[in-house]
């Protein structure tokens, strides 16, 4: 591939990528030097169980992987040991040195289910380094020249430091040193390239100043927006439980991929898929024209991402699965259906109608009070999973499954 | 002495003693476990002249020295290796370890000009450590261990970080280190006391901080005055010229304090003398009276001072070196005198006189303009010394001798 096809492959889903113009030029001058990109991607091994939202960056990887690109991840097996010296910041709790080998070998473990950790040439196997090889060598005299080469100022400048700053909430000496430290990984490995969620773009351009003070060219700081959870709404994360884990079984990962609402597929499709540019844009005209129904498009999405972490064979099986146990719970073909209309009727805001007023447009129940009591009683589904809060909110844009005690019906979204 | 007694002795001449009250339990504590004190003074080597001005310090320290306490000296030897890698601070060049050390053996062999290096029993001989002992020691965990027990908005709350950060000069993070780094020497020698010059109250409060996080009690911060150079006005210093070296000659040491102005000797015998407090008061009352002549009073204060570093017998020779010169230079005993009235009657400003208004009325010159001329020819001496500008100020608060061309005058500042 010439740089600029190869630009237009790795910019696609990308939110920054610092400074303008520059990472073309870089790409020219390897593809020049018959020389790969050094592509960092740095990660603290504290929780042990990445999902989907971790798999953006990824996947981004793997593509400079493909185009023969270098990986390099960065474990800050380092500074999970650390922990948090004042004690303010829960999060990070101190790990021993076991316990941060353990999650940084489950964690690599996972992602070698996205990147190839030896694949067959000309394709380079990803390179790892614990930080703690640079930083445990480091003297007390090495930190103090690496603090030297940054500015108060200019760290407060950064977004959380700077509103916690405001708000005068403590912020630790010690925590400006961690963006200098996630910057010297940049030194340590050279890194001509470095990805990080949107939040990290500052850090990014910490690198990019100690590279340059350290007489090497500066980092192309690539950012990659933020994937939403199976709520749609919210950014994936563990404690919110709105993620699907990689290590997911195939039919909770498949499963978990049809309850999401159908706005935010296309971002999955872009995000967390091997889906090219133009079947992104192919996927997104079907869906937008009507010539697909969404639920088509949902099973696709399901069986590719499941196909992704277990293969073809079991991604397969559990779309036949699901299918099977949806007909198994007695969901006939010919269900009957109800509108988006009749919703609207009902509903005191048409925009966010809640599960009673959907139990009412369908005619499963006859008031909103019979069909709070429902709720309340446990015996209402939607989608197949029990509704505990008679105010839960259905997304009127989705098709939808109602049971009601022992009735049963299909809302459509589309006009009837 | 008792607990009492020696409060009286160290908090005098001090400015702070921090906090309030604490001295006299620590210093009962100490009478009743029957231990000394440790009592705590770092530096730096960096630049390797000390004058009297260091002296204020080293004498408080002898006091204690000398009611049996331990006196414990830390050379920042690992600041001074480090430097200011930010290369903005000129006054923090990067040493090597060879320079640091020879600084420091010139610096401790003019502390123990002051300091008994190792007393005859009770006393005790100084301790002195290397903060690199401890420092070098530090990996970077240890370091950010530290650096978490602090924030970043108390540490800026120093008075020359919050001018800086309020000007918007740059403050580089390893900045902040500094202080907590001398804060973490009283840790490592478990202070009971730390002194310091008054600017340096912050750090001797970080101390405390520091202490009391790792299970200590907090060190008693005692500040000190800064010392007049021989200006009377301004800072002694080097680079101001003003200064008193500990190893000038004894004829130079004697000298230079000759040319004191009388307002400051009060201030000098308090703060670099060994003369008790009752006897400081004493000198005052006679300075006040008029009891004594200032002039006497000052060669006792030269003599005293240059007994201290140079021994009685140099200290006598030096004072009759003095005399004699001062007449070999020809100035008879019997020399002509004028006084204030006169010159308060042609002095523009009386409070301020100029050289050139004492040439006039002591009848040196006939003129003001004839007085200029005299002094731009270099003409004129006062006290001995050349002086180059006819705006040139003299103290009409103590006597001098005016010589201008072969004409000489004694100036009385005491009505006639």
């Amino acid at each position: 591939m010439t740089a600029e096809q190869q630009l237009e492959l790795l910019t696609a889903g990308t939110e920054d990528v610092l400074p303008e113009g520059a990472f073309l030029e870089r790409l020219r001058i390897a593809e020049r030097e018959r020389r790969p990109l050094r592509v960092k991607q740095g990660f603290d091994p504290t929780a042990p169980d990445i999902h989907l939202g971790h798999s953006v960056g990824l996947r981004k990887l793997r593509q400079f992987q493909d185009l023969g690109h270098q990986v390099v991840l960065i474990v800050g097996d380092y500074t999970g040991m650390v922990g948090d010296p004042s004690g303010r910041n829960k999060a990070r709790p101190q790990l021993t040195a076991d316990v941060v080998e353990a999650n940084a070998r489950t964690y690599l473990a996972q992602f070698f289910k996205v990147l190839e950790e030896r694949p067959a040439p000309p394709r380079l196997p990803v390179e790892v380094h614990r930080n703690g090889d640079w930083f445990s060598k480091m003297s007390f005299m090495d930190v103090l020249r690496l603090a030297g080469q940054y500015t108060v100022a200019r760290m407060l400048e950064r977004d959380d430091f700077a509103q916690r700053y405001a708000a005068k909430q403590p912020i630790s000496i010690h925590e400006l040193m961690y963006p200098l430290m996630q910057g010297y990984d940049s030194v340590a490995i050279r890194a001509d390239v470095e990805l990080g969620a949107t939040e990290q773009k500052f850090t990014l351009l910490v690198g990019r100043a100690l590279q340059e003070l350290h007489g090497q060219t500066p980092q192309i700081a690539m950012t990659l927006p933020v994937l939403p959870g199976t709520d749609g709404v919210q950014r994936m994360g563990k404690s919110l439980g709105n993620y699907i884990g990689v290590t997911d079984a195939p039919a909770d990962m498949f499963g978990k991929v049809m309850s999401l609402p159908d706005a935010v597929m296309p971002l999955y499709w872009r995000l967390v898929t091997d889906a090219t540019p133009p079947e992104v844009a192919e996927i997104e005209r079907a869906l937008g024209s009507g010539t697909a129904h969404p639920m088509e498009i949902k099973k696709r999405l399901g069986r590719r991402i499941t196909g992704l972490y277990h293969g073809e064979a079991a991604a397969e099986q559990a779309q036949r699965d699901f299918e099977t146990q949806f007909s198994k719970r007695g969901v006939p073909d010919n269900v009957g259906e109800f509108y988006r209309t009749a919703v609207d009727s009902v509903a005191k805001n048409p925009d966010k109608p809640l599960v009673i007023d959907y139990l009412v447009a369908s005619g499963i129940c006859d008031s909103k009070s019979s069909a709070r009591r429902l709720v309340e009683q446990g015996g209402v589904d939607v989608d197949q999973v029990r509704v505990d809060s008679p105010l839960f909110e259905v997304d009127p844009g989705s098709d939808h499954l109602f049971r009601g005690g022992r009735k049963l019906l299909r809302y459509r979204s589309l006009a009837k």
